[in-house]
């Protein structure tokens, strides 16, 4: 895997990831295919968009349909039909969520599910994951069985999808994790990466994870830690505090130290606020399961033309009677198919009477509009217009 | 409309349908648009597959979305983006379906649905509409409230939507019918059919529907009486009998009294054995849900090269564990882009794992199988083949 720059605006950039199943611009959102789809689409749908890349889920396709069967029936670009760079994730995120995540009740950072999680701090869910200096054992939701990820583990599983781009295994942990718990957290994910550095699969491009919570000098030491070790790229995973503005402290502290000529991934991100922010302080990739998420719940994405603004976090809900006789498409700045042909009504009708074609509709304008928002911001940070552009999408 | 027969061969037929909005080749087969979507498909599959019309269903979308508010999104042709031929069905068959057929506890014949009615004979479901010689009167199930089909109102109904083709209000009647009532509700259907041609929207084409459930009398009554009227087009409904034989008497009853320059649909039928057998009587088109219907639940049609025949109604069941590592297509007789992509392995991924992604392809893979089936037919017809190729796919 090789990365260029190709153009800078103080510390944003744009750049080319090189792999061999191609390459992707950046800075790149990379829509998330958890069980070898994008939920709602199939690969040709992908290409048609211009979606360059994409991540799939480690655990998850180790439980189903299994590595070890993907990898028999010719890896992960063949199975499900994509020529393009596959990234995966290390597993690490989901010992998160199905462990401290559900003790604390907490999603991912930024998230609507987090903030629920602070307004009822005494829910306590049923832990699915353990963590132990080796790795993370699960109980699978699937059979019941127990499962074991281990950073070798996920370097061999890793190495049976066949991903061009793949992560080193780290402990996430909760933003009402306490200190002590982060920094052990932290040793453990930078023992790990040593361990995946030694055992992963030299055709693959392994990226190491910072780690280390909302503390300043944790994430220091975690970001000086994985600087000095030969990844070819950095994830910043875990939580990223309990504010927009705690994550973009954490990018502050965190992105100086890591290597300029390396790709920087902010792992589950997606909100259009915090790609803007994030971009002006260094990211390079971005994933999110939202745009096929938020379209399963009626929520489609729109732009400042249409009043797409921070307050209304570029959303409407397509579901609301304003809409049951509007001829205009969800969003005229866009231009995928689905604008082009269908108009807010007939959406809204789909969507109402559930009809799975609705599904289809709005899962692609919005992976669709993520990805033209992309292309937008890379093309203002080679004109230096990007706080131009930042301005009339933000406000600020 | 117009209707132009081009090849003939004994019985059996193609033909061209021209109307406003296009034309399409007989023998056809119509995918079930129910509420202004294929299930699972959207409108460019539709060209993309070479569909050329489709059938949308007037009760339900009198409910849902309203015909009215189609009418002021410009008619069904813009509301769901098809520039192609749109038929429209009459609201009968749901007349049957929610009150003969909810009573009964039977479905359409030929449908296992029926088969289970028949071993369940004291199953008496609740019945949700109810017939007078005015018309039908339904409880809404999507608002409880009472909505009253007449002839009058199907015209008005289907005039709103702008379909090319529409059907005259009919009574269907259940296979559990005794001729004194099937005798009645045929006597009805014929008074509703001169009401409709009546008031029908000239700028439509209108089917009359030839009634008589099982009863030879009974049928040729209706095929006469409705021959002597000025419709465009005639399809054969209600109950078809006990058996695939009874459908093929009333079929040899009705046909040779039907002008031969009037196209005739057989309505809501679709298995591919009945297809060929009802092609060979000199039917011109089809309908049927099953393609997505089927699809939806995991069942794959393959051809006979891929072992489907009469006994396996050609179909598999993509959840077998035997086709867990199969890298085949679905079926190497079609060339639909699913089979060209994606392996028997990953569909059956995607199934188990609920995947919304299966829906999509099973659903295009489906339909695209009857339109491949049906070029298949009428090339047959054309080129004096239509006996081999029937052998060919039913062994008889």
């Amino acid at each position: 895997m090789k990365f260029r720059v190709t153009a800078e605006f103080d510390d944003a950039k744009t750049g080319i990831v090189e792999t061999d199943h191609g390459s992707f611009e950046t800075p790149a959102f990379i829509p998330v295919a958890t069980l070898a789809a994008v939920r709602g689409l199939d690969s040709r749908d992908l290409k048609d968009m211009g979606v360059e890349a994409i991540i799939a889920n480690t655990y998850h396709l180790h439980l189903r349909p299994g590595d070890e069967l993907i990898k028999r029936m010719g890896g992960l670009h063949k199975f499900m039909d994509f020529d393009g760079p596959i990234i995966t994730d290390s597993g690490g995120f989901q010992a998160f969520s199905l462990g401290l995540g559900m003790e604390h009740g907490v999603g991912k950072i930024a998230d609507n599910i987090f903030l629920e999680g602070l307004k009822n701090p005494d829910y306590k869910g049923e832990k699915w994951a353990f963590v132990d200096d080796e790795g993370v054992t699960f109980r699978s939701p699937l059979t019941g069985q127990r499962v074991k990820l281990t950073p070798e583990k996920s370097m061999q599983i890793q190495s049976n999808l066949g991903s061009d781009i793949i992560f080193a295994f780290d402990e996430c942990t909760s933003p009402l994790s306490d200190k002590e718990y982060t920094a052990r957290a932290m040793e453990r994910t930078h023992r790990w990466a040593e361990i995946c550095l030694e055992c992963y699969d030299r055709r693959q491009a392994l990226f190491g994870i910072v780690q280390g919570g909302e503390y300043k000098d944790l994430r220091i030491k975690s970001a000086e830690f994985m600087a000095e070790k030969e990844f070819a790229g950095y994830g910043i995973g875990g939580s990223l505090g309990k504010s927009k503005r705690d994550m973009l402290n954490i990018l502050e502290w965190v992105n100086p130290i890591l290597p300029e000529d390396k790709p920087r991934h902010l792992l589950g991100i997606g909100a259009v606020e915090d790609i803007f922010n994030s971009v002006e302080r260094g990211i390079d990739m971005f994933d999110c399961v939202s745009p096929t998420r938020w379209a399963r719940r009626g929520v489609l994405f729109i732009s400042p033309l249409e009043g797409g603004n921070v307050r209304n976090k570029f959303r409407i809900h397509i579901k609301n009677a304003r809409f049951r006789e509007d001829a205009k498409p969800i969003d005229r700045w866009c231009d995928c198919f689905v604008c082009q042909d269908y108009s807010r009504a007939y959406l809204r009708h789909l969507y109402v009477a559930n009809e799975l074609t609705y599904f289809r509709l709005a899962s692609y304008h919005n992976v669709y509009f993520m990805l033209k928002l992309m292309r937008e911001i890379r093309d203002s940070i080679k004109e230096g217009s990007f706080y131009e552009l930042k301005k009339e999408w933000l406000g600020y």
